[in-house]
């Protein structure tokens, strides 16, 4: 049993498959020294996972790896920015070494995929939770933000959406699914999204505006809205839905509402100028992922759901950390 | 009551004074887009602190706050690099605005005074808890690190020692101090170190190798003969005291044994090759900063603590989150 925090650093986090030319100084001093590529913005953001808000204590340590590196890359996705680093602030009540050495499977697997080095964190005692910082690079100009937006853009949507929702009902026990093959891929469609980084390099030029859907397709579009200021419609009937959405939820109505609610998804929700629509296909591919237009932005403010040409009054949000 | 994750970012972290020309894009998009200086390194540099393990969960937020930043900002100081943005991962059990606009008071003030940028991060439900990553420039070739050391090199530190130490025992009722002036002041040195950033970009070019001390000198130094494969001679005679700290403790030998294991100083730890001692009084002039020889690096492993001649055989420790 490791005793002391620097062996546990130096165990299991200093030895790593990914070396990176661009990382002059990495895990072991006061700060790791980088060298950012001349003519791109360095893209960086921040997410933390807590136990018992984001993960369940007991849940496997690998997936929940897997969950904190995908959301943070997720979020460089939706910028078309290219990942390179990423620090690792962990906080757990004791050093066990059984989760720590199950983390790292999980979190060196996904971090090798995308060639993404852990450059440096801090390991402290605490109630269990992650805070991941990626870096990643974008070319000057090509970023895409959530202000582009203009009226008359079509709204698209990457893969599918509700099934994160699903998984996670299942998780909690909300719901019991007897099929079990049902239930595993469900679970996992939770657990292991794929960042669509690919997707978001491919849409540079393309699209107008993007994000990725963390908190809900409802909610997050309405971050584009309020950014650009304008209002959108969304045709229901054209959410991509999985198969084993439909098993789960036949209903299609509740179907279609766990679809547009759904946090975790890390699909990316973004926008394109009639003019690009004719290039997205082409430009996606390559990434073998799918997008789908959901419907289109115009003036005004708000989001309207409809059903062909029935207004819809349905009563939905996202996720909300601090809710009542 | 702010009733929303979304809200309280947005009242309490969207707007500060400082708004830096090299950030491209702040809070409010998936990520932050930033511009690294040509011939820079970027240093990063991420520290957890955790309610319970590094402050009481009563503790003044906004004393928490500063020690948070300037612990981090310490970490740049030890590298000779000059502070430039900043992610803030914070996890609160509830939304607490009172709490919060003294961390955002606290936080603001050292952030400013550094021309430090805020430029994203995230805002979690769960044990109550602060992650900072701090990103600082370097001139390539100029950092500080660890392992630059040279048998024969001079041991300094920067400012005076144990004081922290002193403060927290204060601050845990361990000790007793009748005198409200002299616990105020140790309280105040625990609380509010002031990251020596000044001092460590005038190193450049002069030290061969430094480090933060956080842990403790006889673990920090520790640090730096690992990296660089030697051993120290430091005389605890020459440790710089304070004139609070040997009111706090008058036994000398206690007094040095504080500043040898007192960690959270924020002092900078360094060594100078023979031929530039002449220049390091004259470089930390317009710093305000004193910095005091200790010792000296020798072939070897170890550290010998001397009282002139003799060898003393004090069994001393830096901090350990994991210790039994």
């Amino acid at each position: 049993m490791a005793s002391n925090e620097f062996d546990l650093i130096a165990r299991y986090f200093e030895h790593q498959n990914v070396n990176r030319r661009d990382v002059a100084l990495a895990i072991g001093d006061d700060c790791a020294l980088l060298n950012v590529p001349a003519g791109s913005h360095l893209a960086v953001s921040t997410d933390s996972l807590v136990a018992g808000t984001h993960f369940l204590a007991d849940a496997d340590p690998a997936l929940v790896a897997h969950k904190a590196l995908a959301s943070n890359l997720s979020d460089l996705a939706a910028m078309g920015a290219t990942p390179a680093w990423v620090s690792l602030a962990l906080t757990m009540p004791t050093p066990d070494e059984v989760w720590l050495r199950r983390f790292c499977d999980g979190f060196f697997a996904l971090a090798d995929y995308f060639n993404v080095q852990l450059i440096g964190g801090d390991t402290t005692k605490g109630p269990l939770s992650i805070t991941l910082t990626v870096h990643g690079f974008v070319p000057e100009g090509q970023a895409l933000t959530r202000s582009g937006a203009n009226s008359g853009d079509w709204i698209y949507v990457t893969g599918q959406l509700g099934d994160s929702a699903a998984g996670l009902a299942v998780l909690l026990g909300e719901v019991t699914v007897a099929d079990e093959a049902l239930k595993a891929t469900l679970l996992e469609r939770h657990y292991k999204a794929q960042p669509r980084i690919l997707a978001g390099q491919a849409l540079c030029g393309i699209a107008s505006s993007a994000l990725d859907i963390s908190d809900g397709l409802i909610s997050d579009l309405g971050h584009i809205l309020k950014r650009s200021q304008l209002a959108a419609t969304v045709d229901v009937d054209k959410l991509p839905l999985s198969a084993e959405l439909l098993a789960f939820e036949p209903e299609l109505e509740k179907a279609q509402q766990l679809a547009l609610a759904s946090g975790e998804e890390y699909e990316l929700c973004f926008t394109v100028p009639e003019q690009n629509r004719g290039t997205l296909d082409t430009a996606l591919a390559h990434t073998g992922v799918k997008a789908t237009c959901i419907g289109q932005l115009r003036t005004g403010t708000g989001i309207k759901l409809m059903r062909r040409d029935e207004l819809l009054e349905w009563q939905l949000h996202g996720y909300d950390h601090f809710a009542e």
